[in-house]
């Protein structure tokens, strides 16, 4: 098969790889309905983090059928549509069993699925099948909630969303707007998104936000002061990952308030004091997508949400270096990729 | 009156300064039953730490019989005995009504309690009285409740301590061993208590720890993951505020586990991305004791509980200095001081 690889800063490859086979009893082999770039594909890409030597496998959202089980697979059988998450977890730990898959015992990050063919360990933990073959129209939003869907969720779950509450999305990135669709879905009454973008500030507003605010750093903070009564708001979901995303979110929130933070962070270091008087509730780390999936899927079967509307770019798959370079230049907020 | 003030590091005087008198009609003047010396008064005494020029007054947990109240207080009578927080609230705003009095909008935080009389900002918010005139033998684990057991119930509450749960307390001083009676109180089944000292670990036994463990660093992280099958505890307390006790805490919890710090962080600074990876749930601040004062104080009233004993040292008021001394020299796990 032909698969992406990174060489280095801005090097994209497309080219020749060995097919991948079972491995161990538990793996699964899938051939990809959909597969696509995530934000965080973006840190390496731009050269920017510690990463293994190049070439490096890139992608880890993916969905499709599966062509072939280990002998130890017991949920998945071949045929069937399945989505996973970019985690693998067995699903059976006790971390697992908490909610907390994208850290289990057993976990793997997936690194290989900007590719036709994908090598998925402890299937059954980690793939989620459908009952019946979904519709071309739903890959996008099936193939959201591998990855970007479920880290929005877990965005606005982890920051206590509920019912009633004020809430402030830092980024406008897909994440950040899906966090946006997952406060609605979570009956947050009001939504603020941060964002200086108007074609991401629409989408916003059709996922769900009710207020945009357009300043950053202390004036950010004053914005969202003077829509919260001068306490800040209840939950605020950080979706970026920088210094300054994530001191936006803390100082943003009422204090017994809730942040969450859901990219990875770079070169982020919190002053312990300032946190202290804050006196914020803090949480968040790689989304436990597994915990979501079934819900998640449900809701797209049932044409509750569409969050596939966060690509804006769909290219097939030997096009993937235009689809990261539309995403690096903000041409694009975020690339399908049809194998 | 004869008070107490920090003139500069280990420069504690007890000297003349004016009694206190309302200046706002929501003030009370309480005359102390009882006040102590807090952990948190060591690093101003050690010279660390920004603080306002000297002389400083000092302390900031009380007990006592109201002498006076402003024109405005309602709920506070002269003649009651009353325990306040050592954060002022008026306990109606809205974040003292989600439980946050510790950072009410009108909060003060209190500073010259090492004293025989005191006035107290926002009686009605921050003071809760009692039925009676409470037995003599009451009074230390009553002054307890005004800081040191609040703060230390708080480390419990924020760490999600719940029945069934396996719970670390980092640190051994009056804080960190109430952690421990409040961890016991709450349910947990499994306490274990990080110490090097053995009469403060058979205090922590006393109040409810199952294990100690007198490691430190990465070979107190493995100790604790031996004990909780490579895993992590659920719940840690984080009672020292230095950067190797939070990292000790948050290193010693499994993914999706809860982190508490109680502590003012001095010189701490968290890294972003370990944290991301750690996945822990994160909250701390200045305890909202007023929150737990009436259910502290009828624990202690019931003779449920006796956190009065982390007092093993009690000197005349005007010994202060003495007192300090011994808790800084670790001879004196904490010092009540009576008027």
């Amino acid at each position: 098969m032909e698969a992406t690889m990174l060489y280095g800063p801005r090097d994209i490859r497309f080219e020749d790889r060995p097919d991948p086979t079972i491995t161990k009893p538990s793996d699964a082999i899938l051939r990809l309905s959909a597969t696509c770039i995530c934000g965080s594909d973006l840190w390496p890409y731009r050269g920017i983090g510690n990463f293994a030597e190049p070439p490096t496998p890139m992608g880890h959202e993916y969905c499709g059928i599966v062509e072939e089980v280990g002998k130890k697979v017991r949920n998945i059988k071949p045929g069937q549509f399945v989505v996973g998450s970019f985690a693998t977890s067995d699903n059976t730990c006790v971390i697992c069993r908490d909610g907390y898959q994208s850290s289990c015992v057993q976990r793997e990050f997936m690194s290989s699925a900007q590719a036709p063919l994908l090598r998925v360990p402890l299937a059954d933990g980690t793939l989620v099948p459908t009952r019946d073959q979904p519709s071309k129209g739903l890959i996008p939003s099936l193939l959201a909630t591998s990855d970007v869907l479920g880290t929005g969720w877990f965005a606005a779950d982890a920051a206590n969303v509920k019912p009633g509450r004020t809430v402030v999305v830092v980024g406008d990135g897909a994440v950040g707007l899906l966090a946006v669709l997952s406060a609605r879905q979570m009956g947050a009454e009001r939504i603020i998104a941060m964002s200086r973008h108007e074609s991401r500030q629409k989408l916003a507003r059709e996922f769900g936000a009710t207020d945009i605010v357009t300043e950053r750093g202390d004036e950010g903070i004053a914005r969202i002061k003077d829509l919260t009564n001068g306490i800040g708001a209840d939950s605020v979901c950080e979706c970026v990952g920088t210094q300054e995303s994530m001191m936006q979110a803390i100082r943003s929130t009422r204090p017994g308030g809730y942040v969450s933070y859901v990219g990875v962070p770079h070169g982020v270091a919190l002053d312990g004091a300032g946190l202290f008087f804050a006196e914020v509730h803090l949480h968040g780390g790689p989304a436990p997508v597994r915990r979501y999936l079934p819900e998640l899927m449900n809701l797209v079967l049932n044409e509750k949400i569409n969050p596939g509307k966060v690509f804006d770019l769909v290219l097939p798959l030997d096009q993937v270096a235009e689809g990261y370079r539309a995403m690096d230049e903000r041409r694009a907020i975020k690339t399908l990729l049809r194998p």
